[in-house]
């Protein structure tokens, strides 16, 4: 059995050399036939349906047992569907819709890092702009510190702006984090997070799908950002100008039936332009801090949030009637119960039955001129 | 039949007199037995089942013909159900729900103001914080200037804040607006307002459905932001902290099943916290500008509104195949084809025919280097 598996990890980190990340096709023959067998066959060159001729040239250059060594050399590892580590959120992509022609489960992940993949406890994406806002940066890094903290696994992107202020604000709450890359997961992308890349693999997990080595280009970030949607219970949108690559995530989300949610920002602000959009759309949730995620994402029950109220008052707990004599009570000169019973047009013997109520509940007194109200009544 | 209704206008004058505004007791039999027969069987004093002897007491200081003439002295009419200005969305208030003690159809209302309530298009009320930023007043001042400009009559309060930047929005824009108070439609409150209320007066309406003279309770208010509610098509509620009266209006906008909207603004702003929990609810449209609310109120396809979108660039129509070859070629020193296709891993000949179409769309050029990027392509 563990031989097998390593010959599938072969095939798969094989594979995973000769197409390019997220390409449907290969995910489809890989689930249909298994990747042992691709291998062999495009090994044998022959012709898979036409689609994957190209590919099958390069095949004899490469060597993925020596890849697989060098890479654990590395602290690599390739995880694989099978391996208890294989998050199994991650078989979603085969029954999600291909999106920008990318689609279908990884051949594998390269893992760098102690976290184990599986062992993610209700991860919750957080993705945005790379030009993001003062604003937004503070809202991400606080929503990812404080969801971190109840032991929420935070995933992004590593990119600059949004992505960036998530990973920081989990690791300043000493929470979980994970990175997943568009190039190889021993690269760091951009290179000036190089340090935060090495900081989130000492502590959290840098991932990859594509080999070891590899740059990142458009394609790949497309096919990354589905693995993003995929990890997470849900992602979180903090800000996204109308062409903002984290919608591409938004969409995978929504592809996945993952909840997906979005923090408002000023709707001057472009960079929440693209976020208030979604939230028009329906599909998507408004969230403004931490406990709001957890609500979303949450099991239910776990997090169930009770609706914020303002402080409750002396007078919320009026009747209608104990309201229409307060109504009538004057604020600064104090006067007479029957000019009260005349004003709130109800009987003299019921206004004083009730101004003694008033009276017993702190917001109405008697003082040398009569009947006012007192410093804790609400403001007419 | 003139004089029936002569007879029915009186009846109503004497009875708004008599009760607080928005009684849903007075509200219910006003509708069973007509005002005529009400005020009769109060004026014969008996009991109507006991809930407004109270009342009827006061009933023989009143002179409602004198009322009426004195009211009408003073620029008011005074309009009620069967007259051709009685707006006839009120009618929903005798089948919505009772909220916080009020309730019903308006015995009538008085309005100040060359505007007749029959012949607004389209209304759309504006609701908010009193104590509001300038966010939210620029926010209600742009929307309400926008929908004023098409058309649409923007309703409101007259209160500081958002209903105050609600009706200058509108004013400036030289389109509808109406204050609904709740104090006498004679009378000015916030006494501040008092200039802005009479520009009102002068160019739009000013409605109560309490009697001349009267003074502004809270109990009043409640009342006054049902009728809010109820002459629009839908609610904009801008910026409103978790004890705003506005989630009042709000309430009432949902009771009603009028369409609900919300601006959203920062989560770090206090004002904005009630609208955020709107939205969060999911009874509540996300507004930004004034063409999200005419497209959520207005008639189906007079607003249709297009996904606002980044512009289109050359390389949003490449196909994938395309976008492969494009993601090899370098930004800076131009490089070979047999290396753009060693990278791409495609095939020399289809390379040579990708760059070809990639060029004449723009996107790539071939130079004294080799083939690389133009300035019009993606950034990578």
């Amino acid at each position: 059995m563990s031989d097998l598996l390593h010959q599938e990890r072969v095939a798969r980190a094989a594979l995973c050399r000769l197409a390019e990340p997220g390409d449907p096709r290969l995910a489809g023959l890989v689930a249909e036939l298994g990747a042992v067998r691709v291998h062999s066959h495009l090994a044998a060159e022959r012709d898979l349906a036409g689609v994957l001729s190209d590919v099958a040239a390069r095949l004899s250059s490469l060597d993925p047992e020596t890849d697989l060594e060098q890479a654990a050399g590395r602290g690599l590892r390739f995880v694989i569907p099978g391996d208890p580590e294989w998050p199994q959120s991650l078989a979603d992509l085969d029954h999600a819709p291909v999106i920008q022609g990318r689609g279908g489960q990884p051949l594998g992940l390269w893992v760098r890092g102690p976290l184990n993949l599986a062992e993610l406890r209700c991860p919750v994406s957080i993705v945005g702009s790379r030009s993001a806002t003062t604003y937004g940066v503070q809202a991400a890094t606080d929503i990812a510190a404080e969801i971190a903290s109840s032991g929420t696994a935070v995933i992004s992107g590593a990119a600059f702006g949004i992505d960036q202020a998530a990973h920081r604000g989990a690791l300043g709450a000493r929470g979980c984090t994970v990175a997943v890359l568009a190039c190889g997961a021993d690269r760091s992308y951009p290179a000036a997070h190089q340090s935060l890349i090495q900081h989130i693999a000492e502590v959290g997990a840098v991932v990859s799908e594509v080999a070891p080595g590899c740059a990142p280009t458009k394609l790949r970030f497309l096919a990354r950002n589905r693995l993003i949607a995929a990890l997470a219970r849900g992602t979180v949108v903090v800000e996204a100008a109308l062409r903002s690559g984290a919608l591409n995530t938004a969409n995978w989300s929504n592809g996945l039936n993952r909840a997906l949610m979005g923090v408002p920002g000023p709707i001057t602000s472009a960079p929440s332009q693209g976020v208030h959009e979604l939230l028009r759309s329906g599909a998507t949730t408004l969230v403004t801090n931490g406990a709001d995620v957890l609500e979303v994402v949450g099991a239910s029950g776990d997090h169930a949030q009770s609706f914020p109220r303002g402080e409750e008052r002396a007078s919320d707990r009026l009747t209608l009637r104990q309201r229409q004599v307060l109504d009538a009570v004057p604020v600064a000169h104090g006067v007479a119960a029957d000019s009260i019973a005349r004003t709130a047009g109800i009987g003299l013997v019921e206004v004083r039955s009730v101004l003694a109520k008033l009276t017993s509940v702190g917001l109405a007194e008697f003082t040398e001129s009569g009947w006012r109200l007192t410093s804790e009544a609400p403001a007419p």
